[in-house]
């Protein structure tokens, strides 16, 4: 695993140095927040007692959720989180990585302190009707500017969700609009779609893959398979899943395996699309470059080639859901970016780290009619004003390099503890500072989470058995290293 | 119509002086932003030039939208939306009835210029995760002050979409936890809902009405039955929808025809749920106080009490999309409070005007395990911030008493209009500022939409034929008035 790892972080620093777009604009400079030494807890446990009663007040007023702690975000900075007890935890988890820079970045502050910002926040523009004058310019700076190569456009959107149930709409304008092969829409298309029924309302799938996730709305729920307790009790399409590769790791040591196990899953695609076709043909597959939700299963940039390929063979465009890969984490602004496709995927979701929804498309998913793929806002332009500012400060700050770098000290660092407690965890993997280990059960690895917030580290789980690491970009060696520790202290424990 | 209009208005006096919800918590004040005296067009139509040009440069790089125009919002005050054009229109559109207050509104500055709004709006939390330590306050300083009469929870979401999803998955969990009747979920159902079948994902449908809209993802598409743009080329459950009143206008000139139309509705949905018990059982009924998109098609009040019985009869949880009709602009907080209604529906979904979506629900469509309805972000403190600041404001400045002086001077005008050119435009009608007026067909609704832009009012279509008002709180008599005549003057020049 470390040496594929390498191998890609290679061809990422040369890629970037013969000028891939996130090659720093000026040298670097410092405006990183003034953080704490280190973590310090106050309470026997985390969460505390004030969070345990401020718990108890939401649990009658809401929907009753798995809340951690409640925190205080004035305190805090940096990589650190301070709660409603006072504990100060290294935030390894920043908000189901939904966060680019921790908390009180000076260069979000800013931004949020304009006029323009403030203007934004309290005349929010519905995008479809009247834009911003700057709005086009604005796109640029931001979003346009790390535009996967190949994609030129890009559709702004509220959540993740919102972004794939988008997208998936327009995957399904796509192939109507090639079956029509420039016949207008028929009066009996437009009746029957009133009535949920063919030919407007056609039955075709999308086809995706075991173990993913997509969201939560009853469109890209249907794509969802990571966990029952997801998707039980909600209505689904009756749409096609086949088997991710179901590697081993590291996965250099297991090339032979993992190259089977690849062929297996590319037949599956593609006996699935041709069976699909005499009942509801596939208008598109979707795919995460990390399968995250489902357990933080890597893949190789080859099986993601092949697939490509395939995709286009079969004539089913290729959207990938860089909902939780993108935004930098992985070393590259998109995951997909290190494949080394030959032609770009048709379609590319993003959010989380991307402070707002959205879909990048290729111009053969534009819909043949305005008004067809829409809501209400499209997006927001105060959320698209702080990404522009993350996008300059990656630059100017390098921190694609210090991802890569605090990456590699946290995955070699797992690599050695999966060594010292193979009994404990196992499979350390990593792309960027997207990394994760497996324990041997659901009970040891909820068992570790909470002994590491006792100690001052906040993580999450994912999958059964996966623990998850989503530090922010200013995620550096030193907090890899304060981490490891604690975590060797915590295997030791828990060893004995 | 008139006098059925000023019965549900005196009757919401008499509600609200009785010490309902919005009564005035201070006496009324002024912190109205300095506005325009009257549009001003510098330009031989709207859009100008300028926003020609920006509209050509937006089309190449996002979806290609049907924009009106780019708006200067530095400039825009009040109830003025001024265009890159340097043209200043009267907004009864308000971004599709999105912005409660207009523009630059000095309550909602006052918000976005304080240390918590900054906060909040860079270090995002995600809310099922780590709330802030002030969220519980937030809500019931905003959202619960404003909660239906019977209703003591909400959950919030992003936008409209995403809430009628989140509600519909709730309606679906209750139904399934109800056929359990406390049995354990059993491996085949988890195991089964991962390949999206039966038993784990069951048969289950929402009953909805034709003409409705309740948002465009998957789910929710499928209970919108407004436009086949809305709809065609995207798959769809095969969920029943039924008709809504045929209702003739005014209301109360046509009682027997109404209620006659209103009977035959409520014969559809209690057939309906009873035939959809051996196939596809109907887990909720989705309805709009006002059919918005559908055409603001208004009913009596009557009618959704006799709903809200029937359902009760049949065990079909009742949901109010109030999306468009929220917010106060029907002159209480919420339209459906003006029903009279023995017993609250089981959940009412929200967005636009509130600044961000969510759902009031009942104790008994609390899943019976956390996680289950969840997303990263599930709101945001930043707009329940702003949304506190609109309710107390609505509160100190009797807004809702301005709404309906204002709504009746447009309801009563649309009127006399309607009466001088019969030819032209015909069913003049609406509640507190939620208005509308029929046109003969769609292109001479396209026609007065144009003209009245190119003399600077602005406002937008609903349905095939009907043109709607959907002006921001802060909207009086005087802007009515103004409105009326220039109407007066389109309606002169297209009977001519």
């Amino acid at each position: 695993m470390q040496s594929s790892l390498l191998k890609y972080r290679q061809a990422v620093m040369v890629l970037r140095t013969a000028g891939g777009l996130l090659r720093p604009a000026r040298p670097m400079s410092s405006s990183a927040v003034a953080e704490p030494a280190g973590p310090s807890i106050r309470t026997d446990s985390v969460p505390g007692p004030r969070s345990k009663q401020l718990m108890e007040e939401a649990n009658k007023k809401q929907l009753p959720h798995g809340i951690y702690f409640f925190a205080d975000y004035s305190k805090s900075s940096g990589n650190y989180i301070v709660d409603v007890d006072g504990n100060t935890l290294l935030d390894m988890f920043m908000q189901i990585s939904s966060l680019p820079f921790g908390y009180n970045h000076p260069a979000l502050q800013k931004v949020a302190k304009s006029k323009e910002f403030l203007e934004m926040s309290i005349n929010r523009p519905a995008l479809g009707v009247c834009p911003p004058s700057d709005w086009v310019d604005r796109l640029n700076a931001s979003l346009l500017s790390v535009a996967p190569k190949g994609l030129s456009r890009v559709q702004t959107m509220m959540c993740g969700s919102c972004a794939n149930e988008n997208a998936i709409k327009m995957l399904f304008m796509r192939y109507m609009a090639k079956q029509r092969a420039g016949r207008p829409v028929s009066q009996q298309e437009l009746d029957s779609t009133m009535l949920n029924e063919p030919p407007g309302t056609p039955r075709l799938s999308i086809l995706s893959f075991k173990r993913s996730f997509h969201g939560r709305t009853l469109g890209v729920l249907s794509c969802t398979r990571s966990k029952a307790i997801h998707k039980l009790d909600v209505p689904a399409f009756q749409w096609p899943a086949v088997d991710f590769p179901a590697y081993k790791y590291p996965l250099e040591q297991h090339q032979e395996h993992n190259a089977k196990q690849e062929k297996l899953s590319l037949a599956q695609v593609e006996e699935t699309v041709n069976r699909q076709r005499a009942t509801e043909p596939v208008a598109g597959l979707i795919v995460e470059p990390i399968l995250a939700e489902g357990g933080d299963i890597h893949a190789r940039p080859e099986y993601f080639r092949a697939l490509r390929s395939l995709c286009s063979k079969l004539d089913v465009p290729l959207l990938v859901d860089e909902v939780q890969t993108g935004g930098g984490l992985c070393g590259t602004y998109w995951a997909h970016e290190q494949w080394g496709l030959d032609s770009p995927p048709d379609a590319v979701t993003f959010s989380k780290r991307t402070l707002l929804g959205g879909i990048y498309f290729s111009d053969n998913l534009v819909p043949d009619q305005q008004y067809r793929v829409y809501n209400t806002w499209l997006g927001e332009p105060s959320k698209v004003m702080l990404l522009e500012a993350v996008i300059r400060t990656i630059k100017e700050e390098k921190l694609m390099d210090s991802v890569l770098e605090a990456g590699t000290a946290l995955t070699k660092g797992l690599e050695g503890l999966s060594q010292r407690y193979p009994q404990l965890i196992n499979s350390p993997r990593g792309l960027g500072i997207m990394c994760a280990v497996d324990f041997a059960d659901t009970n040891s690895r909820n068992e570790a989470v909470q002994r590491l917030r006792n100690k001052g580290i906040h993580t999450g789980g994912c999958g059964e058995v996966g623990l998850r690491f989503r530090p922010a970009l200013i995620f550096k060696e030193k907090h890899a290293k304060l981490f490891l520790e604690t975590f060797d202290s915590v295997l030791k424990s828990m060893a004995k």
